[in-house]
C-alpha cells in the first residue's frame, strides 16, 4: 500500500471532532498532519503575529476585510484576510506537493482542487453530540447554559460557512463538494477514523490499478 | 456480526450509480433490497396502476399535485402525489420494522427518522462520470448530444430535489441530512460498496458494544 502522494483535506462542523479524526487518521497512516502548524508557517511567511492570524483565520467579516492592510511584504491595497488566505493557500499547495498529509480547514479542499490525489472529507454531527464534545473537550465556561453553548457552536459554524463561501464558489456543507462526508455522532471518533482509513485504502488501491 | 435490524436508505444523484451500489451492498450483506419493488407494493395498496405510479413518484410538480384525485380508497380531497407519498411511507416503515434492508430513494431517510438502526446514505458524482454512466447504462437515445444529456441529468436531479424538499423540511444533497455521503466517481461502484460495507460493520459493532 502506497501513501506517497495522497493528500486528505478535512472540513468540519464545530464540535464534530473533525480535527481529532484527522489527527488520528494521519497517525494510523503514518503521514503528516497540519492544523495549527499552518498558523506558525503563515506567520513566518507574512510577518504577522500568530495571535493576529489565529483571530482572523477562517473569518471573512467586513470589519477585517475592509480594514487597511499595513503589515508584511504584500501590497498595501489588499485586505488583511485576503493576505492571510493567499499565504495559507501557498503553504498548503507547497505541503501537498511535498508528500502525503492531512490538512484541516482553511478551504484546503478548494485550494487543492487540481491536485490529482486528493481526498476531500467533511465531518459533521448532530447538535447534541457536538454540545457534549464542546463542553467535555473545549473547556467551555461552566456558567454558560446549554442554549448559550449551542448558540456559540452555530455562530462558529456560520463563520466557517461565510469564510468558505466567500473564498470559494461553493457552498459549505453541501455533499457534492467533498468525496466523503461523515456524521461522527453515529460511529464516534474511532469508528469514523476506521471508515476513513478504509476509504484511503480503497483510493490507494485504485491508484495502483490505474498505474499498472 | 448481526444484520438483524439495520436499515440502509440510499438517496442519489441521477447517474451516480446509487441504485446499483445499494443493490450490491444488499447482496454483500445478504439483506433485502427495495427500489422498483416499492412501486408494485404501492400499486397494490392504492389501487393505482404501476405505470401511473412510475410517472408520478419522486415528482412534486403542480400539475399533478393540484389535479383532482379520483382513485383508491383515500379521501377525494388529497392530491394524487400526496396519496402516493403516504402509501409509500407506510410501506417503507413496515418493511423497516420487518427486518434489515436497503431502500432506494423516496425520502426514506426522512420517513425513517425515528428508526434507531438506520444509516442514511447519499451518493453523488461529478457530471462527467454521471454522463458516462448515463450513456453506457441507461440507453440514452444516440442522437442526444452531450449537452442535451447533461441537461436531462440536471433536470432529473432537480425533480428529485423538489420532491425531497417538498416532503421533508430538509435540503436535498446537504451533508448533514445523511450519515455518510460518497462521491462514486472517485472509488467507482465496487470501491464505494466496500466503504459502505465497512461503515455498516462499524455501525453493527457499535450497536453490539452498546448492548453489552
Amino acid at each position: 500500500m502506497r501513501f506517497d502522494d495522497t493528500v486528505i483535506t478535512i472540513s468540519r462542523e464545530y464540535g464534530s471532532g473533525g480535527r481529532i479524526i484527522g489527527k488520528k487518521l494521519a497517525e494510523k497512516l503514518g503521514i503528516d498532519f497540519y492544523d495549527h502548524e499552518l498558523i506558525t508557517m503563515a506567520a513566518e511567511q507574512t510577518g504577522m503575529s500568530e495571535e493576529f492570524l489565529k483571530n482572523t483565520e477562517e473569518r471573512a467579516n467586513h470589519s477585517i476585510r475592509f480594514s487597511l492592510s499595513y503589515l508584511g511584504n504584500l501590497s498595501y491595497t489588499m485586505p488583511l484576510n485576503d493576505k492571510v488566505f493567499i499565504a495559507q493557500s501557498q503553504i498548503i499547495r507547497s505541503l501537498a506537493d511535498k508528500g502525503p498529509c492531512v490538512v484541516v480547514g482553511r478551504c484546503a479542499d478548494y485550494i487543492l482542487k487540481e491536485h490529482k490525489h486528493c481526498i476531500n472529507v467533511f465531518i459533521h454531527a448532530d447538535i447534541d453530540y457536538r454540545l457534549y464534545r464542546a463542553i467535555k473537550h473545549y473547556n467551555f465556561p461552566e456558567q454558560k447554559t446549554t442554549e448559550k453553548t449551542k448558540e456559540l457552536i452555530y455562530k462558529i459554524d456560520k463563520q466557517r460557512e461565510t469564510y468558505y463561501n466567500y473564498y470559494t464558489d461553493q457552498s459549505w456543507g453541501r455533499a457534492d463538494n467533498y468525496h466523503i462526508c461523515l456524521d461522527s455522532s453515529q460511529l464516534h471518533i474511532d469508528g469514523t477514523v476506521d471508515v476513513l482509513k478504509k476509504y484511503v485504502e480503497e483510493f490507494e488501491l485504485k491508484q495502483d490499478c490505474a498505474n499498472e
